[in-house]
């Protein structure tokens, strides 16, 4: 079993990340951590902020001699402009402490769509930073840190993950595109919003230009797939257990998506049923499958087909042309608080929908496999693969 | 924190469910549990199965007089074939056993969108029955026994669940159509379809019929409402606490589903910014939304009003007209089994994922409020709710 | 990961218990789990209920003829005494109930020693009945039918489990007696206090004679050994990782048990450094411990050799001399209830720590070696123990 | 449910611990910390490391302005001794790097009653560093720390902490003993080995000196207790709910402890029964114990009276005068490697002993109290205390 915990304010000196339970002899350098850091901040449509937000990256536990050592691999990722926010968000007391009228004033406007308001209510706060500082979406640098970490096991096992953008607001990708493979990735992050369809991406630019335009936000629709997964990850036994259940949860746990499906998802609740699965034909004496309609699941497990899942993400919530709320201190109509000016984040929701399944998986493999050493799992999984009878291949 | 389990098998002697962690004097009857029970069989194009699977159900622990006690509540669920499969399914080794050509035949043509094939190369069978015995929906009355609980748990909370259908295959209730209310309960129990727009509904008996007469099956869309939660169920401080990702992690735990929304889902991800949040208004003293496009949840937590998720059902892959597959017994091409005869199992998907949901709420309620018994809850839900400040109801 | 819960009370129509997480192709009958369940009821000085006690084994669930499909296991332990106690303990409301002064009598004097008091103060109740149906020790029959289930799998390892009785109130078997295998069960089990030293078991069947005379009641200590173990379950990465950690868990969480230790435990601890530990050596080519002090791990990790476990019990609390209490409906001084007629029940804890060890040790080998079916499982655990290099055995 | 997790290795450069699920609102200062972090290096009989071992403490999220937030709080323990390790444990791999015969020089010798040989077994190493570097007591100042945070949660909620050392070595506080309360923390913070009874204290200075002058170690008996607690932490009804199976599972967690007591443990278990439990008495309308015998617990729940629970920790194992063990690289014999110098760390156990208590209460308070801000928690408390009936109290 993986746990994985991550602390850190938004404005605070930095993240910090924890995971436990990945067995020793995987390969992980600052390099691969940075990397992947570095993919979250891509797309058009970021605002000044991810530029300044540089992370500085710290391997504190875990990792000797850029090998895993079998304990709690620990992360920090620096935040750059901390120095501005010593006073602000300072773990000790201050003595006269006033919030000024500048990065300390009170947040007594909470913004529509996020946690401002409700977050005041639940842990009894009469301003929005201490809610703010941790629902912001600078959370998701820790968790694509421990994805990064993830990912590098699962390599080491010969399983890739791709993740692409399927949609911007009502721009989409033609159903039935091409798939990205694992050899499109340096590819997709060159594309400005990571999507594979050119020309989809072209009208993708034009859009987030216009909403720039009009001083709106955009959503849209990521992809995530796995390429390499042995079958019976996951399992049907127990709700819980299903790969595709762990799967949901963790890309809806990401701030901002609203929606998940597996494989086709919606679109094939609209389907007759025989046309709506995948059926199986042998052939050359192999058991192959006619489609991927599933995404690489039955049953709650995985297949061994390419692992397909999608997180639909509502527009950014923080608005140039600011939403309407209720000042808390007066009790009167106000705009709501500004705190960030990106049109749309969607290409960097897919490296965090990446580092999200990166983990889910990371756990299914530890939980079928076992194994404290790289070593030892990749021989499990090994013996797995070859112990399955040539009938069921 | 709220822990639960089932076993049992599709054709064993019984479904068994045990949950932990509620406090006591909850009411809890037989009838509750029956009446759920019920409503899962509720339905236009449910087979012959439906019918005499009546459900035996027994109270085993945690209940005394109509009330819980604080220990664990255990449900069985009696299953009225299983004079049939005592020898089949027994958990006694039979001396000279001899899978017969008839129930007990090897199921060696694994059928497309089921646990079937994985199941087998997982869990190391050359056969499907071991496997689709535990996968089949069946089990989903168990969480409907468990739903059934938690649904009495939130009562006494006044809280109170709904669930209706959106779509079957292509017929959707308009986008914008009412939402029923606790009221509206009976009336939506009463349509073949468990939809609230009756013109839809009407729609949707003539696809079901459609869809019989093809020989085929349908899937659709569910959605579930919750009223009278309190603000601050689940928390933005890390992802597996935010309510939203609960609660699609326990809606894609259900068999078939393939997609999950919160609110208005993956439409949110086509709108703009401007359009896609719900604003804030002070109304005679009130902070109130100007509409529920968020579904009820922002920063993974409940705003206190109405909780609105879906779930998307893909449609049964067990086809009368049966799918192709190959027979694992002998490599050759085959014609999947056939092992239920139902066109669509949509209106019993709302049920199981009212339960579903109740028990992600009973959790989150106990979690914020702990308490032992109900009036202990109760009174912590009270209390916190009175000390929100007047500038922040 | 294993997961299990236990429903039921004491005078409840049964005990309910599912276990969820053990692979395939586990070898499990009745005979098996009603065999641990009558080695529960061993014991000088037990009382008649034990005799009446008899109890009805059913697996409802994931066994079928005779091996485990995978799925959750569900078993319940009948009440025979049920029929005296459907008013009383039913779980339906029942019109114009009065609680009789017979069985169904409130029972306001709350035991010391007991969970009556604190537990009326938690859930408030103002009567002990719905506190001691549940903290009785008649929930580990649940329990014990588990652990049967976990010594199955362990079994199917060669990994095996012996207990045996240490000491008796203040009788005890002399330090540095030598220790019982799994050859020598049936021997134990025959033993009227199930201790390993014929001379010692005699002062014991003694000072219960004694005890029984005086109206009192008895405690002691049991032990747990597990052959068979491979090195490295558990693990010192993290404290909750720790075999010993869970090991003692487990053992404190059986009703009346005050010490837990691991090896030589306490007198460990008086112990000088250069006396305490297990020295390592090379003999004939292997690496052999000079002693077993530590108890078979070490940094919370299994080392291959016999792991030796203790549990304390304090002596029953019911004592036929009733302990002084204060009945609660009166306020007045009273003396407690007796609801039961034991002397000791050191010997069946023995039974039930096993049961606890078993659950533990097939946690920890689940968690090392995955595995779906008892084959890969074991595959798994031989290419690990055959992977170690000649150098560290 | 509080989670936490701890990183680092003994010469990496910093201790990380997250914990996660605290309410809002507790006031914790570095200063809090880092005096938990200085009671822990008291002690007579640590060595020189104790002493350059300083600890730099950084809170790097969860607390600002000295209150939490809600949102899970990190703390870093830095190693001021990083500088000499730098290129020995550096996470990066470092070209042409060769162990050199200093502080890289292979462990080949593994140490006896420690984790070094079955870890290299266990996680596939050829020596022990990787394996010591996690195993080391140093890990315990994580755990302080994260212990400090809890025990200012319990205080805010009039809870607190003493622990005492009960024995060293043979030497030991004679039973019936005052207990210290907490007024005498300071008093007892003072003595040499943190013993409440001053003769005691002297004599255990003198074994302290004796074992040194011998080249050995010592271990001993510490002892938490915990002052306010509420009636009704942990439950009967399942037995990983029990309090008292937390704490044995926290305390066993801690590393070279071999025995775990509540109250009067296995002292108790030689006790006849009606000499062994706390009777119940009406004192001035109340209700009230004769005796702490049980240490505070009754069917697994507080009682309300003071929690009292011991641990039993094993000479060091790291002797001056060698252990014999195997040289891995040879087959030969060898001495053990000697990486520390202490006599005796129980002192400093007792501290590492109150920070896991504190962290097993705060969560069971959470899980009875619930409360996301520490007014919340507060009121759900005293709400609960003023409701007992006085029937009960």
């Amino acid at each position: 079993m993986l746990r994985w915990l991550t602390a850190g304010e938004s404005h605070g000196p930095e993240l910090i990340a924890i995971i436990e339970g990945l067995p020793s002899g995987i390969p992980v350098t600052l390099h691969d951590i940075r990397t992947d850091l570095a993919r979250r901040k891509l797309g058009y449509g970021r605002g000044a902020r991810m530029k300044f937000e540089e992370d500085e990256v710290t391997v504190s536990g875990g990792v000797v001699h850029g090998f895993t050592l079998g304990s709690p691999v620990a992360i920090r990722v620096g935040n750059t402009e901390w120095p501005k926010w010593t006073e602000v968000m300072n773990s000790e007391p201050i003595e006269n402490y006033v919030p000024s009228a500048g990065r300390g004033a009170a947040l007594t406007r909470p913004r529509p769509g996020h946690a401002d308001l409700v977050g005041m209510q639940k842990y009894a706060f009469d301003e929005a930073r201490p809610i703010l500082e941790r629902a912001s979406a600078r959370e998701t640098a820790a968790r694509v840190a421990l994805g990064a970490v993830a990912r590098q096991f699962l390599g080491a096992l010969d399983i890739t993950l791709v993740s692409h953008t399927l949609a911007i607001g009502p721009v989409r990708v033609p159903e039935g595109s091409a798939l990205p493979t694992p050899a499109d990735v340096d590819l997709l992050d060159a594309d400005p919003l990571r999507c594979f369809d050119p020309e989809t991406s072209a009208l993708m630019v034009a859009e987030v230009d216009d909403a720039q335009k009009e001083g709106d936000t955009l959503g849209g629709v990521v992809e995530v797939l796995a390429y390499g997964l042995p079958p019976g990850l996951g399992s049907h036994v127990h709700w819980d257990r299903r790969l595709d259940s762990q799967l949901a949860g963790a890309l809806m746990g990401i701030q901002a998506i609203k929606g998940v499906e597996v494989g086709d998802g919606f679109l094939t609740t609209t389907r007759r049923g025989s046309q709506a699965h995948d059926e199986l034909f042998e052939i050359d004496g192999e058991i192959e499958r006619s489609s991927d309609k599933a995404g690489g699941t039955e049953g709650g497990m995985s297949t061994g087909t390419v692992l397909r899942v999608r997180a639909g993400m509502k527009p950014i919530a923080t608005i140039p042309h600011a939403l309407r709320t209720v000042d808390v201190a007066t009790g009167g109509a106000a705009a709501a608080h500004h705190q960030r000016s990106d049109v749309c984040a969607v290409p960097a929701a897919g490296v965090v929908a990446e580092a999200m399944v990166a983990l889910v998986l990371a756990n299914a493999v530890q939980e079928k496999f076992g194994g404290d050493s790289i070593t030892e799992t990749r021989r499990n999984l090994d013996s797995y693969l070859a112990a399955i009878p040539d009938a069921l291949r």
